[in-house]
């Protein structure tokens, strides 16, 4: 049995996990759970969903006594945060999964200039395995350090990776226009996550200087072999959970909507979370939601030779939690699917 | 293993029983899904959310071969429709859980006035067990034919049941005033299902004439062994899932929030689904939602010495598919909360 | 031309007046809005849906300069802010309209009970009139300071007045079931207006202890003329703005639908603004959605003798600033629905 | 005064007008409103929120009887429909604004592949003027029939004008990604608008076929005096009204945000319901929500010299029904701006 600590257990990230774990057969267990807001009160008096599925309490941190509790650290606080907490807890023997952004770009002046903070670990970057394990799945199994992707570059970097890894896409031509729901800004109140600037609102934010692009472009860029640039548009649009990222790509040369669907399907053959839908079929976020699953369709627009992907999924699932449940599963050596194969919740 | 067969699969309600055993570790399997407009279609391709969960396709009913393929049948039918289907297939010794109301009243008389169609097998009424495990929990476990309860009841009997069962109740005093996403109303669009008309959009509805109240009064004056008349108001409000019943009782002596708090924590101590919520923490629809969970909590008013209960519920969980279940699980030996420990999908 | 000064003009009240102001003819103008929060910002940059409609600034507010520039102020600021304010503004000689409650209630005692604060102004309440011109319309023509109604009261009044003028209804009977946007908790953010937490999800608050209730008593009592008391359950809906109360009366005697609807019909015939729907229609809150009407509607339940009587407002609208509007129009002798005759925004 | 007869309005687009003309000073006077489903019913029994706006009630329509009640025509029917009434009622020397599409692509190729219909009346294809003042104020003055431009088309142009009309953008670089509110598919339930289906879910629709691509092809390739081919794709948010657009172009030579707001600003400069926005403000759909505003923002992308300008509006108001009445405004030698001078509904 794993026993699993859980850093900031009361945000969001942190919240779902606890819900996915709730569902998992208990080979991992939540055996701690801190947040400096709610400490000394039950997790499920915080959490009324998960009233009666665990008997804990939160805890304030004590980052260096965590060894002797648990084997394995999800630390689920913001990034800066967290690259103060992984040096400690990996120099206790401690495996690391990371929600926050610290430890995704591997190049850290790239991480400087977008995060605008100074890294206070690079020497750490090289140990961290991007989290997505249908890129990564071999390395995630081994590592110390797993870096759990961004929910808007999961979307992004799951619709256009089978196209990028040929010269099939001109380089230049890339955009991702995403749609989320509001939950990905965490559970503390401000302007944005005020329910009347929410519902029946859309509006576009950070256009050109959100801190996912360079973890897309990284990623992209990989796969394709060459630096790959994109535009990324995030908008809010009235929902808590779910992301559809729409990724346009411009085709080199003349493909059917059917031939880029049977790459799709053959990439992704053997992904246990990841749906190919066939043509004809757009993926929608209630399919995927509460889930850690992603969805993907296409269609190519012949006329201006762009193929349309669209990628859905539960930024708190796929996106966020679910993904972590999946690495943990592969850092233990479970089955990668345990806990995991439950459907979205729909209507 | 049992094998299920869901008739009427491709509705709101049975969807859901297909969501649920998608969880269910496995004794209890889908052998066969009916639907007349479905047929020959893929189960995950109606129904997206299950895409990789099922490889069975949608069959055209027919009723008299059910015995050689399933164990048991589940009726995701309308009122009416279920009574034809019941008799054939009890008569091939197939065990029914029936969705619909065609069972659940005791007088057929109160069925006919209320829901304005005959009864065509009435005798079988009385081997009809009401599947509210509970009140009726040794009763489901042996039972041929369970008739399983309304939504917007299950949520008021739950509610009210804790203090109808003595005289503390004045017997004229009893008034629901619900609050109802409109996933009740089912998968087929109609005006009052039409985005439009329901976001942002409160209406109250068939006040005085809803079919569930004889089923409300049925239940709570059997629990207080005399009649027992409520008024009962069903309203939608914008969301999909999620019944909130607020339920007014006057005390004829006077009692503390807490006293009555302490009675329904007794009244529910061995309940694996019903949770009482602690003084000062009222029931919201979204701690239960996709759960088979019903959370009360209750205040008194001391100023006009009412009792004021809430019950939360997922109206296709604890209100539909997740109460299948749990009746499936007793009538089959089973443990009662097999495949149903799951949080609600919160936030 | 008359005037006006908006004191917390950047909040909902504040907002939704100038938004009603912007469809005014023109005797009433915006002189002054202040905001202590965005003093010295562009109002139509702090609330873009007014750009291009007003060409002032916020101001810091300066209590005793009023005088000079306006011939009334409208008070947008919190209970125990506004009876602060009221004094040197009537001292001044200018007439005053307070959104808040500090001078709802007439007997003071009810008044520091309900707010738990000292009333500091006392010798003023019996200067002011409630601001609800279905019942003072005339002392509201001459009135120095206008108590504008609470959103709830409004819809609760207006629903159980023409039945309480007679002995009709049984006085110890009356339930008020509020179901609401959010909208009426402001403009900060907080835990209960944070998007995850409304979306999807209903919850009952405040019962037994909202200060609404006295208020609604108040009225209820002196139309009555005699001391009623209600039990009034608010609740929160996923919407942004509108109330739909629903008020359960038990009659005396026995009485139809439709003779209930006459006498609401009667009552209502020269209203404005209420508008009694026939027999079989209910009111909805869109159908109000940034109006200044209230809908009423009602059925009989016969089999308890109780009527149920529905009221649809939208809060800020006939519950805030809409009322607003009709007062200033009667107190500046101006026709009493210039600027209101604007239907609701459906769907 | 002018007499407006309008076919079909119980729709959305037609009863949208409806809304607008109640807030109208009065030069413009609805004298019929047909509805075949209605037909004998009172206007404001089917639609409750104009309860009391019209003593009219809805008639069947008789095409020829027209000439004698009103002096102008509004077609609300769909395309294909109303090019079997445009022909009679020009004919009878009636004026006509049409919501439809049949008139809007002046060439008839076009339209038949598009809408796989066959154009029953090209010959008046050139009479039509498209009605977007923006671009064709002059002719609308005169115009005899006037075809109402799309929603999407509506926003994608007055995003994408002001930087066609020179050299600036690569003329294949143009993307239009659009998030909608689901009432432009109108009042008629589908499985498309159903409640449950809408809530809480994104999906793209009609990649590389939907409708509105060639009436943007045909107007953005007007102001560039050139053929321009664009990518439309768009997508259901959870609303129901608004749409923003928000639109990809790539520039052949650098240009700062603060150039390309200096254009757009400029271009605007003169047109009352253009609102562009400041550098670093973004539009929201809700600022413009039941108004027939349009907000512009806009962003450049530095590092791929893209800019992406999104454009909100109301899909019902600036996007169907308020551009009908800035026409007839237009057409009838009334101020443009009459009637329509209403702030969005916010929060």
């Amino acid at each position: 049995m794993t026993k699993i600590g859980i850093v900031g257990a009361s945000g969001y990230s942190g919240s779902e996990l606890l819900r996915f774990l709730a569902n998992h057969p208990g080979e991992l267990q939540v055996a701690l759970c801190t947040s400096e807001t709610y400490a000394g009160q039950r997790v499920d008096s915080v959490l009324p969903h998960l009233r009666g599925f665990l008997s804990l309490d939160f805890e304030a941190l004590d980052i260096n006594s965590l060894k002797a509790k648990v084997d394995v650290v999800v630390l689920a606080v913001p990034h800066k945060v967290a690259m103060e907490f992984v040096p400690p807890l990996l120099a206790q023997g401690l495996r690391v999964v990371d929600f926050s952004a610290d430890y995704r770009l591997r190049d850290v002046d790239t991480y400087e200039a977008w995060y605008h903070v100074l890294h206070t670990s690079p020497a750490l970057i090289s140990q961290a395995v991007y989290g997505l394990p249908e890129r990564y799945r071999e390395d995630i199994r081994t590592a110390r350090l797993v870096a759990n992707p961004g929910c808007y570059p999961t979307s992004a970097i799951l619709a256009a990776m089978p196209l990028l890894d040929s010269c099939a896409v001109a380089r230049d031509s890339i955009i991702v226009d995403s749609k989320s729901g509001i939950s990905g800004a965490g559970p503390k109140p401000r302007d944005n996550t005020h329910y009347p600037n929410r519902e029946s609102n859309v509006v576009a934010y950070n256009i050109g200087v959100h801190r996912h692009t360079p973890e897309i472009e990284q990623e992209l860029s990989a796969v394709a072999a060459e630096p790959v640039c994109v535009t990324f548009t995030p908008h809010l649009v009235p929902m808590t959970r779910g992301i559809l990222s729409t990724v346009y790509l411009r085709l080199k040369q003349e493909m059917s909507t059917e031939a880029v669907l049977e790459r799709y399907a053959a990439f992704y053959a053997n992904e246990p979370f990841v749906r190919v839908l066939p043509a004809g079929e757009y993926p929608q976020t209630k399919a995927v939601l509460g889930s850690n699953y992603c969805d993907i369709g296409l269609e190519m627009d012949a006329r201006t030779n762009r193929v349309v992907v669209m990628a859905a999924i539960d930024n708190l699932g796929k996106g966020a939690a679910g993904a972590v449940v999946q690495n943990l599963n592969l850092m233990f050596g479970l089955p990668e699917t345990e806990g995991l194969q439950v459907p979205g919740l729909m209507p």
